[in-house]
Protein backbone atom coordinates (compact mmCIF):
# COMPACT_ATOMS: atom_id res chain seq x y z
CA UNK A 1 0.00 0.00 0.00
CA UNK A 2 1.07 3.36 -1.10
CA UNK A 3 1.43 5.94 1.71
CA UNK A 4 -1.44 8.78 1.32
CA UNK A 5 0.85 12.49 0.66
CA UNK A 6 1.18 14.39 3.38
CA UNK A 7 -0.48 18.12 3.33
CA UNK A 8 0.25 21.15 4.69
CA UNK A 9 -1.78 20.99 7.86
CA UNK A 10 -0.06 17.70 8.40
CA UNK A 11 3.57 19.12 7.48
CA UNK A 12 3.04 22.15 9.33
CA UNK A 13 2.60 19.59 12.64
CA UNK A 14 5.42 17.70 11.93
CA UNK A 15 7.44 20.78 12.10
CA UNK A 16 5.80 21.86 15.14
CA UNK A 17 6.31 18.57 16.63
CA UNK A 18 9.95 18.92 16.15
CA UNK A 19 9.97 22.20 17.19
CA UNK A 20 8.53 20.94 20.74
CA UNK A 21 11.28 18.37 20.71
CA UNK A 22 14.23 20.46 21.01
CA UNK A 23 12.59 23.44 22.70
CA UNK A 24 12.00 20.82 25.66
CA UNK A 25 15.81 19.53 24.99
CA UNK A 26 17.53 22.25 25.01
CA UNK A 27 15.62 25.49 25.84
CA UNK A 28 13.93 28.36 23.30
CA UNK A 29 17.26 29.94 22.64
CA UNK A 30 19.27 26.48 21.24
CA UNK A 31 16.45 25.27 19.44
CA UNK A 32 17.65 26.11 16.01
CA UNK A 33 15.90 26.12 12.48
CA UNK A 34 18.50 23.61 11.18
CA UNK A 35 17.52 20.91 14.24
CA UNK A 36 14.04 21.64 13.75
CA UNK A 37 14.54 20.72 10.06
CA UNK A 38 16.89 17.83 11.14
CA UNK A 39 14.41 15.94 12.92
CA UNK A 40 11.22 16.37 10.66
CA UNK A 41 13.09 15.46 7.84
CA UNK A 42 12.89 18.16 5.81
CA UNK A 43 15.16 20.89 4.36
CA UNK A 44 15.75 23.90 5.88
CA UNK A 45 14.07 25.77 3.00
CA UNK A 46 10.74 23.59 3.50
CA UNK A 47 10.50 24.41 6.55
CA UNK A 48 11.04 28.37 5.84
CA UNK A 49 7.92 27.77 3.32
CA UNK A 50 5.65 27.37 6.02
CA UNK A 51 7.49 28.93 9.03
CA UNK A 52 9.05 31.89 8.26
CA UNK A 53 10.79 32.39 11.71
CA UNK A 54 10.88 30.34 14.63
CA UNK A 55 8.37 32.87 16.74
CA UNK A 56 5.86 31.64 13.71
CA UNK A 57 6.07 28.27 14.57
CA UNK A 58 5.67 29.38 18.35
CA UNK A 59 2.56 31.19 17.53
CA UNK A 60 1.13 28.16 15.60
CA UNK A 61 1.96 25.89 18.62
CA UNK A 62 0.57 28.24 21.10
CA UNK A 63 -2.51 28.68 18.88
CA UNK A 64 -3.06 25.22 18.79
CA UNK A 65 -2.29 24.35 22.39
CA UNK A 66 -4.84 27.23 23.14
CA UNK A 67 -8.23 25.04 21.20
CA UNK A 68 -7.17 21.58 23.38
CA UNK A 69 -7.18 23.62 26.24
CA UNK A 70 -10.48 25.30 25.49
CA UNK A 71 -11.89 21.77 24.84
CA UNK A 72 -10.76 20.48 28.12
CA UNK A 73 -11.50 23.03 30.25
CA UNK A 74 -15.23 22.63 28.92
CA UNK A 75 -14.95 19.16 29.72
CA UNK A 76 -13.62 19.56 33.31
CA UNK A 77 -16.07 22.32 34.00
CA UNK A 78 -18.73 20.28 33.31
CA UNK A 79 -18.10 16.93 35.15
CA UNK A 80 -16.65 19.18 38.05
CA UNK A 81 -13.76 16.44 38.24
CA UNK A 82 -11.26 17.78 36.50
CA UNK A 83 -9.01 18.94 39.25
CA UNK A 84 -8.31 14.92 40.07
CA UNK A 85 -7.84 14.35 36.66
CA UNK A 86 -5.22 17.37 36.41
CA UNK A 87 -3.80 15.27 39.30
CA UNK A 88 -3.54 11.98 37.63
CA UNK A 89 -2.23 12.93 34.88
CA UNK A 90 0.32 14.64 36.42
CA UNK A 91 3.23 12.04 35.98
CA UNK A 92 2.62 11.13 32.35
CA UNK A 93 5.35 12.04 29.62
CA UNK A 94 2.95 14.63 27.79
CA UNK A 95 2.08 16.40 30.69
CA UNK A 96 5.89 17.00 31.18
CA UNK A 97 6.67 18.16 28.00
CA UNK A 98 3.55 20.31 28.19
CA UNK A 99 4.87 22.13 31.52
CA UNK A 100 8.66 22.87 30.50
CA UNK A 101 7.65 24.04 26.65
CA UNK A 102 5.26 26.44 28.97
CA UNK A 103 7.79 27.21 31.01
CA UNK A 104 9.90 27.82 28.01
CA UNK A 105 7.67 30.08 25.82
CA UNK A 106 7.07 32.61 29.25
CA UNK A 107 10.18 32.77 30.03
CA UNK A 108 11.40 33.92 27.02
CA UNK A 109 7.54 36.31 26.69
CA UNK A 110 9.42 38.37 29.56
CA UNK A 111 12.15 39.47 26.38
CA UNK A 112 9.70 39.14 23.44
CA UNK A 113 6.93 41.17 22.79
CA UNK A 114 5.89 38.86 20.11
CA UNK A 115 6.19 36.16 22.43
CA UNK A 116 4.27 38.15 25.41
CA UNK A 117 1.56 39.28 22.63
CA UNK A 118 1.28 35.34 21.48
CA UNK A 119 0.98 34.35 25.03
CA UNK A 120 -1.82 37.38 26.00
CA UNK A 121 -3.50 36.74 23.47
CA UNK A 122 -4.05 32.88 24.15
CA UNK A 123 -5.04 33.86 27.94
CA UNK A 124 -7.19 35.96 27.41
CA UNK A 125 -8.92 33.09 24.91
CA UNK A 126 -9.31 31.20 27.81
CA UNK A 127 -10.25 33.32 30.10
CA UNK A 128 -13.10 34.17 28.17
CA UNK A 129 -14.25 31.21 26.78
CA UNK A 130 -13.93 29.84 31.03
CA UNK A 131 -16.24 33.46 31.99
CA UNK A 132 -18.80 31.84 29.44
CA UNK A 133 -19.64 28.52 30.86
CA UNK A 134 -18.84 29.92 34.14
CA UNK A 135 -21.52 32.43 33.40
CA UNK A 136 -23.95 29.43 31.94
CA UNK A 137 -23.62 26.74 34.20
CA UNK A 138 -23.62 28.33 38.21
CA UNK A 139 -25.62 29.90 40.31
CA UNK A 140 -23.87 33.31 39.74
CA UNK A 141 -24.63 36.95 38.51
CA UNK A 142 -22.88 39.30 39.01
CA UNK A 143 -20.39 39.63 35.58
CA UNK A 144 -17.34 41.45 37.49
CA UNK A 145 -17.40 38.62 40.63
CA UNK A 146 -17.80 35.64 37.59
CA UNK A 147 -14.62 37.30 36.22
CA UNK A 148 -12.88 36.93 39.77
CA UNK A 149 -13.81 33.52 39.88
CA UNK A 150 -12.38 32.77 36.86
CA UNK A 151 -8.82 34.62 37.77
CA UNK A 152 -9.07 32.37 41.25
CA UNK A 153 -9.17 28.98 39.33
CA UNK A 154 -6.67 30.20 36.36
CA UNK A 155 -4.08 31.26 38.88
CA UNK A 156 -4.75 28.20 41.05
CA UNK A 157 -4.89 26.05 37.55
CA UNK A 158 -1.48 27.95 36.75
CA UNK A 159 0.46 27.51 39.66
CA UNK A 160 -0.46 23.68 40.47
CA UNK A 161 0.48 23.08 36.38
CA UNK A 162 4.24 24.75 37.12
CA UNK A 163 4.72 22.76 40.42
CA UNK A 164 3.65 19.62 39.50
CA UNK A 165 7.33 18.55 39.14
CA UNK A 166 8.07 19.20 43.12
CA UNK A 167 5.62 16.79 43.80
CA UNK A 168 6.83 13.26 44.47
CA UNK A 169 3.75 11.46 45.94
CA UNK A 170 0.18 11.69 44.59
CA UNK A 171 -2.37 14.04 45.79
CA UNK A 172 -3.61 12.88 49.56
CA UNK A 173 -7.25 11.94 50.24
CA UNK A 174 -7.58 15.31 52.52
CA UNK A 175 -6.24 17.28 49.54
CA UNK A 176 -8.99 15.98 46.88
CA UNK A 177 -11.28 16.84 49.44
CA UNK A 178 -10.07 19.95 50.29
CA UNK A 179 -9.97 21.12 46.56
CA UNK A 180 -13.09 19.65 46.33
CA UNK A 181 -14.52 21.48 48.65
CA UNK A 182 -12.87 25.17 47.64
CA UNK A 183 -14.07 24.33 44.07
CA UNK A 184 -17.78 24.32 45.04
CA UNK A 185 -17.04 27.99 47.00
CA UNK A 186 -15.80 28.97 43.97
CA UNK A 187 -18.49 27.81 41.74
CA UNK A 188 -21.77 26.88 43.48
CA UNK A 189 -24.45 25.24 41.81
CA UNK A 190 -27.80 26.40 42.16
CA UNK B 1 35.57 60.52 54.45
CA UNK B 2 37.18 57.12 53.26
CA UNK B 3 34.38 54.30 52.04
CA UNK B 4 34.86 51.58 54.57
CA UNK B 5 36.41 48.55 53.04
CA UNK B 6 33.61 46.14 51.27
CA UNK B 7 33.71 42.73 53.40
CA UNK B 8 32.95 39.06 51.85
CA UNK B 9 29.05 39.33 52.40
CA UNK B 10 29.09 42.69 50.96
CA UNK B 11 31.12 40.99 47.44
CA UNK B 12 28.81 38.44 47.24
CA UNK B 13 26.02 40.08 47.58
CA UNK B 14 27.20 42.51 44.53
CA UNK B 15 28.02 39.02 42.07
CA UNK B 16 24.73 38.06 42.82
CA UNK B 17 23.14 41.52 42.28
CA UNK B 18 25.28 41.86 38.81
CA UNK B 19 24.27 38.16 37.71
CA UNK B 20 20.18 39.08 38.48
CA UNK B 21 20.53 41.83 36.29
CA UNK B 22 22.37 39.97 33.35
CA UNK B 23 19.60 36.46 34.03
CA UNK B 24 16.20 39.00 33.40
CA UNK B 25 17.96 40.99 30.95
CA UNK B 26 19.32 37.77 28.32
CA UNK B 27 18.32 34.73 29.45
CA UNK B 28 20.05 32.16 32.52
CA UNK B 29 22.36 30.66 29.32
CA UNK B 30 23.50 34.15 28.32
CA UNK B 31 24.11 35.90 31.41
CA UNK B 32 27.95 34.70 31.51
CA UNK B 33 30.65 34.66 34.01
CA UNK B 34 32.18 37.63 31.90
CA UNK B 35 29.09 39.83 31.93
CA UNK B 36 28.61 39.52 35.88
CA UNK B 37 32.39 40.60 36.34
CA UNK B 38 32.23 43.60 34.24
CA UNK B 39 28.99 44.89 36.26
CA UNK B 40 29.91 44.33 39.51
CA UNK B 41 33.19 45.45 38.74
CA UNK B 42 36.10 42.87 39.77
CA UNK B 43 37.82 40.60 37.40
CA UNK B 44 36.57 36.91 36.32
CA UNK B 45 38.95 35.95 38.97
CA UNK B 46 37.66 37.79 41.35
CA UNK B 47 34.54 36.32 40.86
CA UNK B 48 35.87 32.49 40.45
CA UNK B 49 37.28 33.05 44.07
CA UNK B 50 33.42 33.75 45.41
CA UNK B 51 31.64 31.37 43.18
CA UNK B 52 33.62 28.99 41.49
CA UNK B 53 30.32 28.20 38.71
CA UNK B 54 27.21 30.21 37.32
CA UNK B 55 25.04 27.51 39.19
CA UNK B 56 26.36 28.55 42.51
CA UNK B 57 24.97 31.90 42.34
CA UNK B 58 21.86 30.54 41.67
CA UNK B 59 22.24 28.52 44.60
CA UNK B 60 23.24 31.88 46.77
CA UNK B 61 20.58 33.69 45.14
CA UNK B 62 17.74 30.99 45.92
CA UNK B 63 18.37 31.03 49.56
CA UNK B 64 18.62 34.20 50.08
CA UNK B 65 15.23 35.23 48.58
CA UNK B 66 13.53 31.91 50.24
CA UNK B 67 15.16 33.77 53.38
CA UNK B 68 13.40 36.70 52.63
CA UNK B 69 9.96 34.79 51.31
CA UNK B 70 9.78 32.79 54.22
CA UNK B 71 9.96 36.46 56.53
CA UNK B 72 7.52 37.84 54.17
CA UNK B 73 4.65 34.41 54.48
CA UNK B 74 5.02 35.03 58.35
CA UNK B 75 3.85 38.54 58.25
CA UNK B 76 1.25 37.71 55.30
CA UNK B 77 0.00 34.79 57.32
CA UNK B 78 -0.27 36.74 60.76
CA UNK B 79 -1.59 39.82 59.08
CA UNK B 80 -4.16 37.32 56.88
CA UNK B 81 -4.29 40.99 54.34
CA UNK B 82 -0.91 39.54 52.22
CA UNK B 83 -2.60 39.10 49.30
CA UNK B 84 -3.72 42.53 49.27
CA UNK B 85 -0.25 43.34 49.42
CA UNK B 86 0.88 41.12 47.10
CA UNK B 87 -1.76 42.41 44.56
CA UNK B 88 -0.34 45.73 45.38
CA UNK B 89 3.29 45.22 44.91
CA UNK B 90 2.79 43.47 41.28
CA UNK B 91 3.64 46.51 39.23
CA UNK B 92 7.01 46.93 40.92
CA UNK B 93 10.06 47.32 39.12
CA UNK B 94 11.05 44.84 41.89
CA UNK B 95 8.54 42.06 41.59
CA UNK B 96 9.17 41.93 37.81
CA UNK B 97 12.56 41.14 38.29
CA UNK B 98 11.69 38.39 41.17
CA UNK B 99 9.43 36.79 38.37
CA UNK B 100 11.50 37.02 35.54
CA UNK B 101 14.57 35.50 37.62
CA UNK B 102 12.07 32.51 39.38
CA UNK B 103 10.76 31.82 35.81
CA UNK B 104 14.37 31.36 34.19
CA UNK B 105 15.47 29.36 37.31
CA UNK B 106 12.39 26.89 37.06
CA UNK B 107 12.77 26.56 33.39
CA UNK B 108 16.77 25.71 33.93
CA UNK B 109 15.58 23.36 36.23
CA UNK B 110 13.93 20.91 33.88
CA UNK B 111 17.38 20.30 32.24
CA UNK B 112 19.29 20.68 35.18
CA UNK B 113 19.92 18.04 38.17
CA UNK B 114 21.38 20.34 40.07
CA UNK B 115 18.89 23.82 39.76
CA UNK B 116 16.20 21.24 40.45
CA UNK B 117 17.44 20.25 43.20
CA UNK B 118 18.33 24.13 44.57
CA UNK B 119 14.66 24.69 43.67
CA UNK B 120 12.87 21.58 45.26
CA UNK B 121 14.71 22.54 48.42
CA UNK B 122 13.50 26.42 48.81
CA UNK B 123 10.44 24.54 48.10
CA UNK B 124 10.71 22.44 50.73
CA UNK B 125 11.62 24.70 53.01
CA UNK B 126 9.02 27.41 52.46
CA UNK B 127 6.38 24.30 52.55
CA UNK B 128 7.81 23.61 55.80
CA UNK B 129 7.73 26.84 57.39
CA UNK B 130 4.24 27.71 56.05
CA UNK B 131 2.95 24.39 57.89
CA UNK B 132 4.26 24.91 61.50
CA UNK B 133 3.32 28.69 61.04
CA UNK B 134 -0.57 27.62 59.98
CA UNK B 135 -0.41 24.82 62.55
CA UNK B 136 0.21 27.18 65.64
CA UNK B 137 -2.29 29.95 64.46
CA UNK B 138 -5.01 28.40 62.69
CA UNK B 139 -7.89 25.86 63.86
CA UNK B 140 -6.69 23.26 62.25
CA UNK B 141 -5.63 19.61 63.77
CA UNK B 142 -5.13 17.06 60.99
CA UNK B 143 -2.15 17.24 59.70
CA UNK B 144 -2.58 15.86 56.03
CA UNK B 145 -5.37 18.45 55.96
CA UNK B 146 -2.62 21.18 57.02
CA UNK B 147 -0.65 20.09 54.60
CA UNK B 148 -2.93 19.99 51.93
CA UNK B 149 -4.01 23.59 52.53
CA UNK B 150 -0.77 25.40 52.47
CA UNK B 151 -0.12 23.13 48.72
CA UNK B 152 -3.46 24.81 48.16
CA UNK B 153 -1.90 28.16 49.01
CA UNK B 154 1.43 27.60 47.22
CA UNK B 155 -0.02 26.75 44.21
CA UNK B 156 -2.32 29.86 44.12
CA UNK B 157 0.34 32.41 44.84
CA UNK B 158 2.38 30.85 42.72
CA UNK B 159 0.11 30.88 39.81
CA UNK B 160 -0.72 34.70 40.86
CA UNK B 161 2.90 35.48 40.93
CA UNK B 162 3.69 33.92 37.47
CA UNK B 163 0.54 35.40 35.86
CA UNK B 164 0.85 38.94 37.30
CA UNK B 165 2.43 40.64 34.42
CA UNK B 166 -1.06 39.64 32.34
CA UNK B 167 -3.34 41.92 34.31
CA UNK B 168 -3.41 45.38 32.95
CA UNK B 169 -5.37 46.70 35.78
CA UNK B 170 -5.32 46.16 39.52
CA UNK B 171 -7.28 43.35 41.05
CA UNK B 172 -11.05 44.19 41.32
CA UNK B 173 -13.58 44.93 44.84
CA UNK B 174 -15.04 41.45 43.69
CA UNK B 175 -11.71 39.75 43.69
CA UNK B 176 -10.13 41.11 46.66
CA UNK B 177 -13.41 39.92 48.27
CA UNK B 178 -13.51 36.61 46.51
CA UNK B 179 -10.08 35.89 47.99
CA UNK B 180 -10.70 37.23 51.54
CA UNK B 181 -13.54 34.71 51.58
CA UNK B 182 -11.68 32.01 49.59
CA UNK B 183 -8.83 32.67 52.31
CA UNK B 184 -10.90 32.34 54.92
CA UNK B 185 -11.99 29.02 53.88
CA UNK B 186 -8.54 27.98 53.77
CA UNK B 187 -7.55 29.57 56.85
CA UNK B 188 -10.31 29.43 59.54
CA UNK B 189 -10.22 31.13 62.90
CA UNK B 190 -10.74 29.65 65.40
Amino acid sequence: MKKSPINEQQRRQQIMDAFIVHVVEKGFHKASMADVAKTAELSVGQIYRYFAHKENIIRAVVEHKTEEYMEMMEDFLEKRNWLARVFEQKHSEEFRIERILNMEIKAEANRSPALAEIQANADRRLTEHAVNIVRQRYALNDEADIQARVRFLVALTDGLFHRSADYAEPFSEPSHRLFEHMLNELFPDE
